[in-house]
């Protein structure tokens, strides 16, 4: 039984008591603690590959912070890293592969990984779940099978992804045999979260909004479709779903009918908007500005407040960010931030009838 | 009187015999005789501002391909540098400004500049309209109040411009006062250039899409509303005018109450979707991705024809790319992309009623 599960209930549309609040990168650099427990194990990828540490990791935010859901440490590009294509990361780089999908014969020699080359992940939710102790729930979570394929085809990170592009308009084919082998790896992944215990997950698409809009339907929403088909129902019922795609403001209206109970939106769009365009199909995540969290505890509530009022008093909003938390960011103003959604929310719904 | 006026017209929502085609950047590095010329004439700066060498190669791209206009070559940072904050471009590196306007004290000493300063800039709209001799019309343009104060703000180009959404967020009446200097300032720009003789002008919001809705409103959109507003009439009448803001297909249906006579999209809007959104109000100007010129000649003409068909057969849609032309283009797909927008259109005129 999950005490606080608020977050769950926002996910289905039912009333809540207030409007749940968790940050994307919540466990992250800007925390001391985080860096400390970074610094043992020795690098980024060695702590999410040890459950214990990851676990840890995972659980620093909530005892700063009375937020509404903890979610798995990891990253999202572990998947490919298990096909085998040598993932790591330079110190103060992003991520990097040792072997890029970038031509015909790369991509055709790809297989779906062995769960068990993934095991860490899995353990760590199960860890993570039991040092929760129902306290809130779990998120667990996926890069979208179209991101995956943005970095292993680039090699790591890019402006703009030009290969991918490039492959898409002249090779169509080979990325959707990309896309296929992709799709079916991130089903069996999540899979094997809901195994372990995730309560809820969520997809990453970082990059669909790179695409044209005909190519964002081929190549991104239809394989998100498909991964969210193929979950398994989670211990309490139909697993509840969170579909990301950063940019993706323009396309809600087809990704609300992809199936996901939760749609999570960057901070370009306005929430009202976002509203009006997907009607009350889905829940609705985000979607504060991360810089935000730069400025002063001022701005922060003022900012925080405006979210919550723009998302209204009806059912269905989880607060988040529209991107990641950045390392430069000060606790104290995810406190503020924190407190006023609560605060806010809690107030919005004592002064509706 | 100019000959070929079907860029102007499909501005009007006119009827054409062919959709009209032009290129952001299509005067630029992926041309050999236009890398001859900037080899020629010692920098990017210097080019820009030598009115004979800005005329050769603004023409450069007409001697190859049948395009539908010119457009003035200069760079969207003009109008800071002539406030005397230094623009300067180092070799394959982006813009730099030796002075930033970051501070309270810098801003406030921002003053609109001297046009006189600016004289290169409408010398070369003079001169490129007599070396046209009205074969198309000539394209003036402006960088938009907000993105010219995204790169004075950072002192050049950035991953997110952090700093911009920073100083929006905590200090909104700094940034309102800097809009205002560069909102007079290149209202006067563009008013010079028209009376020099552009028949159509063009202001470039590269950034307003890193903006959330509410600050996009009210520190990009109605500052380009403004402009729009300030602009004297062209010698044949009102001046046609095209808004783009890069990343603001959440945002069309309010850029079209903005007073332009057309939008710009990127390629991540489907045009369809476009249309929908804004009506009869504007003209259409888009929407394919550059990157597809790096692939081969049957895939630009497959997905050149996919955008003409895409804007239907009512007038109002003016072919461009969703951003500027990349160096490693090859310039004979630019060939025929032009070749296929001009005759997949007139075939599809002749076959509608």
């Amino acid at each position: 039984m999950i005490q606080n599960d608020t977050f769950l209930r926002a996910l289905r549309r039912e009333p809540t008591s207030h409007t749940p609040v968790w940050l994307m990168r919540q466990a992250g650099r800007y925390l001391p603690e985080y860096n400390r427990t970074r610094a043992q194990a020795g690098s980024f990828m060695q702590l999410a590959m040890t459950p214990e540490l990851a676990t840890e990791v995972t659980l620093q935010p909530l005892e700063r912070f009375p937020l509404d859901a903890a979610i798995l440490f990891s990253d999202i590009l572990t998947v490919p890293d298990a096909m085998g294509l040598g993932l790591s990361f330079a110190v103060g780089e992003g991520p990097r592969f040792a072997h890029k999908t970038d031509s015909e014969a790369s991509i055709r020699a790809l297989t779906v990984p062995d769960m068990n080359k993934l095991r860490y992940v899995f353990d760590a939710v199960t860890q993570i779940k039991k040092a929760l102790n129902g306290r809130v729930p779990l998120i667990g979570f996926s890069g979208s099978p179209f991101t995956l394929a943005c970095y292993t085809i680039e090699g790591g990170s890019s402006d703009g992804f030009p290969n991918v592009r490039r492959l898409a308009y002249s090779r169509p084919d080979l990325m959707q045999r990309l896309i296929d082998v992709n799709t079916e790896a991130v089903t069996v992944y999540l899979n094997e979260q809901i195994d372990a215990g995730a309560d809820a997950v969520m997809i990453f698409d970082t990059w669909g909004g790179l695409l044209p809009a005909a190519e964002y339907r081929t190549f991104s929403l239809a394989s998100m479709r498909r991964v969210l088909e193929g979950l398994k129902p989670g211990a309490t019922g139909k697993m509840p779903t969170i579909l990301f795609t950063k940019g993706g403001g323009v396309w809600l209206d087809e990704m609300a009918a992809s199936g996901a109970d939760a749609l999570g939106l960057d901070w370009t769009v306005a929430l009202a908007q976002a509203r009006k365009a997907v009607g009350q199909r889905v829940a609705l995540q985000g979607n504060l500005d991360p810089l935000t969290l730069l400025t002063d505890p001022a701005t922060v509530a003022r900012a925080a407040e405006a979210v919550v009022r723009a998302a209204g008093s009806a059912p269905g909003h989880i607060f988040n960010l529209g991107h990641g938390i950045v390392p430069q960011t000060p606790p104290e103003n995810v406190g503020v931030l924190v407190e006023t959604v609560h605060r806010v929310s809690r107030e919005m719904r004592q002064a509706s009838p």
